[in-house]
């Protein structure tokens, strides 16, 4: 009995992805191999400028970033509103936005602006940064503002593939994940969550149900890695992928005028950040990184399909 | 008798700018002789893009631009608010913005929209042009709207000298004319208005009063001008400018990214016609012809001082 344990300890422990109730993997219930190594390329913040839209189409028609999220409030919209129209197979989803983080440039809700004051600073724009954001929501003013971005984009002719939040702003604490999580529920969409949360967040294990979709996790850069380690920090992560879903979210735009005006006070995730990324994720390099260690590009539209 | 008559008809047509009623010229208003050649060299739409605000800074720099005016619901807004709070001497007014004329970048209201929904196109932003902005605009929240950009400016530190109107909106119909003027009355600020226009627009004369402060004449560009013959326009525009108040109403960015994504199905206005008005209006050339031709750049500051 107490070898069967052991041996059933290191299956469990050689299949880390197999829910100990023996439930199906995500990986599984999309149809793949328990040990497939799914990966979403995800481009962050399209519509915020034109150098992000224009860089991340870019890096879509390369064929290596296989997703992105839109910033319905932001100027320019209208530009990646028509992408999405001519591009109907493109995977794009919208990345909620209740912060406008850039000193030089900014924006506000899409909810009239008396009926969504909580969510304005001083200068009636959103808050610059989450945890602002976080501390003065009304959450039924929450709720307003993100089903009105859904609404603006579903009007503008963008299907949304999933839902994710801008600088993390509904991931900040229980009630605000509780809005985000009953929105994405009544539109059938997936939300950006992943397993590897769980442990951090405390509110996410007792909030999601198992009929929830949701990845095993996300890989991103964060200011700790110096410029020259760039391609080298992603290099080494993607030949230490796990089996299972994982997202790398990035942030793609060229190091040009308008970026530089927009972060010019603010170097992480930068003029010269996003240009490091967009180089990273249309490289030869990148394509041959994912070929050597057999990952295959996924979407979010494929999780979306798992939602009953 | 006959003789004094044929004198004083001679007098009155060498003195074009004195007012037929013996009232002073707003060059002598202003303290200039009534030969003087004064100009007011004017950029429009600060705030609509980065390239256009780093344009014109550079310009105002160079000393040769003398004056512009702001776009508050614009998203750069923020980056010409800090220049204007750091330099409080330059000629900065508020282009009062009610279309949203690029396709791929576009703005909306400072109001509340559901207050100013006779403002708003299907896609919730500003009507694409002046002449859809005026058949929709109810006046009352043509008023609010204009209000609330000016308090809006203020309330980020830029304390206008002028108002005019972005695409002209606000001189479509009397009735908008008469919302504007009420407007600038009130605040005490001078309004881009020409005297040329009297013959054209026949509300300017019966609206007016001779407290009102306008100028003679505003000098542009049009489409009719081949790119080549930008400088020679200028130039022979600048050679034969009559003695009075004249604004040349200019509009400036670099010919880059952002402005060449904006502008992309709009030549008129686009990005290598702002390169082309800023090459020109920053050039040794054009300081030369200011110098050769006695031509002394003034400020709506200066108009707005004769305001009681």
């Amino acid at each position: 009995m107490k070898r069967l344990l052991i041996a059933a300890l290191a299956v469990l422990m050689l299949l880390p992805l197999t829910d100990a109730l023996g439930q199906q993997t995500i990986a599984e219930r999309l149809g793949y191999p328990r040990d497939a190594k799914l990966l979403i390329v995800h481009a962050d913040d399209l519509g915020m400028a034109h150098s992000v839209n224009a860089a991340t189409i870019k890096a879509f028609e390369s064929g290596l970033v296989s997703s992105g999220s839109i910033m319905v409030p932001c100027p320019w919209l209208s530009e990646i509103a028509a992408y999405a129209r001519a591009n109907p197979q493109a995977d794009l989803g919208l990345h909620l936005t209740l912060t406008s983080e850039w000193t030089s440039f900014r924006w506000g809700p899409v909810t009239p602006k008396d009926r969504v004051s909580s969510l304005l600073d001083k200068d009636g724009y959103f808050y610059l940064t989450e945890t602002e954001a976080a501390a003065h929501a009304d959450p039924k003013q929450v709720e307003l503002e993100i089903i009105a971005q859904i609404e603006r984009a579903r009007a503008l002719g963008i299907q949304p593939t999933h839902l994710d939040s801008h600088m993390g702003t509904l991931y900040q604490n229980k009630t605000l994940f509780e809005v985000f999580l009953r929105v994405a529920r009544s539109q059938k969409l997936p939300v950006r969550v992943a397993k590897t949360w769980f442990a951090q967040t405390d509110f996410l294990p007792s909030t999601l149900t198992p009929d929830d979709v949701y990845i095993d996790r996300i890989l991103d850069i964060n200011a700790a890695v110096a410029p020259n380690d760039w391609a080298k920090f992603y290099s080494d992560a993607i030949k230490k992928l796990e089996p299972g879903v994982t997202e790398v979210v990035i942030h793609l735009a060229y190091d040009d005028a308008e970026m530089r005006g927009a972060t010019f006070n603010h170097p992480n995730w930068g003029a010269a950040w996003r240009q490091r990324d967009f180089e990273f994720f249309t490289s030869e390099a990148f394509r041959k990184l994912l070929q050597e260690n057999n990952i295959k590009l996924i979407t979010w539209r494929e999780l979306g399909k798992l939602i009953k």
